[in-house]
């Protein structure tokens, strides 16, 4: 969660016996500090962290987090390699852990603190009309802002950016020579919440946007920040119009993404990705390199390096064009 | 069409016969007054309502209307049930009586009659920079109005709202506690009309977009307006970014709409019914309680309450996944 | 390119040398003057054009090109009706040729000539709040310009329009009675470039769109301009809204496009064509006239007149329902 103290205040450190009576679990034998709530990848000697799937026990074997939050199912394949601390549904510990350490992690208001662009304090910025910031935004020289665009409290923005007109952003760090068009709306919270039958629980949001240096986003984009980890789109990825990306998607380098491709959360993609048209990507999917997936398929399982892949679900694009030749 | 009158003048009565000389039909024994054009279940017994399909057959034998629009192919099937008024094109005849009784229904021009939010007249309401309202806007206590947002004539929001920025609404009627995300276009016109070789004729739309309490409309969503009956969103459901939801749509409660899914009119969902992303649902659909749609999935028949289904053409989860285990 | 010297500063001629030397060819026999670089289509005697697939050999055998840019695998096909320049890779060679007759071609920076809409200079027009307008924009008399609506240097407007709010306009010339709804932004540069491991190398586009009388463009419809040729939006052709068209897309007269749906670029539409809602259309691809391509379809290959088609890949609609007669 690089940088998200930019955005949200944190509590300096929470005893491990208080996280355990908030989220009714049995205290591990001895109390002590932990630090922050991290994703396995992320979280260090002294964080807490948590495990839902099997599919992730690669990494939590080498997780550097002190405890893990888990289900009972999860015990025997686990303990070995961790400290568990068990609940019935984790992901509402994590967000109850997340409120715990950033109390005001579930406001998601529109930033008050928006003020018309002060052109004197930002001398070698280009302002379009009406354009409103918030407090502390960074923007580097020779960037450009477009007309009605709003940027929120805390952004940073890189040199030699070119943001557009009707741009949204909030919660986000943006490289170098990022390209940003018209109506994209980039950092709104992620699409996660606990069904209610009367009021569904929005589940906190703390993790960031993270675009590198040479990225283009496309006109009417949305780009939601993560959860607990934050959603990146990695050097030189070119994104088409009206794509959607949702919380916690990792993008690499060198990607192209065309338009109207969606993904939903929590995947990852390597470097050189080609994404055709319309595709779609399931949540928590890896995809390796250098994959190609054709204009309008859906891909529900993980894909390894150097596949070409198209259909719904995607198959190897062979096994495709054998399977429609006669179309 | 509870609450169009709010946004549409309305003729007070009509007589039949002026009725069916506007769409050249023949006038039944005797003239009478007609109050107006509704829908086959919320048509009223001084009003004319129209049957176009048989998979209707059901909710016109309960429907009280007084007459109905109807082809003659449909006569030998309704004529026990109702007073049929014959016609070649039903929704060129209802469109025609609609004007008669809306006559400007078919103006969809921008509101000039807009000015900036008035601080005093809203006291209890938090409104961003460069807000905009029109006349008799209606907005309850404690709700909050993003940056750059356009609120049009006579539309009601309810109290502890957030409306993001950036957002449009019109023609709409909205519950307490809903939270609108920025970008969102809210109650425009449906895409109806006739084509014609050179100018196409469009559909009056008198009905209006109702969002229910503690409901979330993704970014850059896009939700039209009713044309004779409403678009409903029901209590506590909830939709991600780039959802499209067309004229007539009326969705359930506690239902769960993933990004980029798309409706097409009139089609009509149950209760906790969740959507997988880009999913798409063709028009004039029944989809009961408890469904589940997989992502990517083309809905183009029924489907009964408590099914799983996912594929283009949707089918049963488990058909789907037994027909593509190889993949 | 009709009218495209509104929007960019165009060199009077080049010498033929000069080009052949910045793209690394062999020089003709015999320097000569060139005036242009246009697509096939639109080229004549005194401009030069580009070769780079079969399917466009009987659009070349009719071009009027003084030169065709093109590989050395194509030479052998075409060499009887044109005179080859050969290259390694002629979309790069376009490229660098467009760049050197539009030397400004590659900024596509926001428009800083705005400034509020001048009700005096433009009487006849009805303009919403926070208007802004470029230098020397037209628009015909009795057009409506939305709210906080956005139209860049040099765009022309017929009359009769009805522009919505928080519409974006740049590049484009649009005819009369003209509606473009809420959100809708046209004209940006296409989603071209070369990919490169650092920096992708973006693509020039001297294209501009043209829109033709009668038309509906949605709510937050993308349409990209042209980068060599247009893109064309034919008379009387209503698009629904979330539509996504790529550059030097051309759409015939009198087509119905339903809401979510996508254009890949360069693919030209016949007149009369109806897409259900969220099909995907690959590039390069023709499609006749009075073809009905089902909601959902991905068409990946020509369609030929008065044809039905749906499915993924799009088939013939009696196949598609045979296939799937079971669901």
């Amino acid at each position: 969660m690089k940088h998200s103290s930019f955005f949200f205040k944190k509590k300096n450190k929470l005893k491990i016996f208080d996280i355990c009576k908030k989220i009714k679990a049995i205290n591990p034998t001895k109390d002590c500090n932990i630090d922050n709530i991290k994703d396995l990848n992320n979280a260090n000697v002294d964080d807490i962290s948590f495990f839902n799937s099997l599919k992730y026990l690669d990494v939590l074997k080498k997780s550097k987090a002190k405890f893990i939050i888990t289900q009972e199912k999860n015990l025997k394949f686990i303990k070995n390699f961790c400290k568990p601390i068990v609940v019935e549904n984790v992901f509402k510990a994590v967000a109850e852990i997340t409120e715990l350490f950033y109390p005001n992690s579930l406001n998601d208001n529109v930033d008050f603190n928006l003020i018309s662009a002060n052109k004197k304090k930002y001398k070698k910025i280009k302002f379009g009309k009406n354009v409103l910031l918030g407090k502390n935004v960074q923007i580097g020289n020779n960037s450009i802002i477009g007309h009605n665009t709003i940027i929120e409290s805390n952004v940073v923005i890189g040199s030699n950016c070119n943001i557009g007109s009707n741009v949204i952003i909030k919660y986000s760090i943006i490289g170098n020579n990022v390209r940003i068009l018209d109506g994209a709306i980039i950092g709104k919270k992620g699409f996660g919440f606990f069904p209610d039958e009367n009021i569904n629980l929005r589940y906190p949001h703390v993790g960031i946007v993270l675009i590198e240096d040479n990225v283009e986003i496309g006109s009417n984009n949305t780009i939601d920040r993560g959860s607990i980890s934050n959603t990146v789109i990695g050097k030189n990825t070119f994104l088409d119009n009206q794509v959607h990306i949702a919380h916690n998607v990792s993008i690499g380098k060198n990607c192209v993404i065309t338009a109207q491709v969606g993904f939903a959360g929590s995947s990852r993609l390597g470097n050189k990705v080609l994404i055709g048209g319309q595709a779609g990507i399931s949540g928590h999917i890896k995809i390796g390199n250098n994959v190609n997936i054709g204009g309008g398929s859906g891909v529900i399982k993980n894909i390894p390096d150097n596949t070409r892949v198209m259909g719904y679900p995607a198959k190897e694009l062979k096994k495709f064009l054998k399977e429609n030749k006669d179309n």
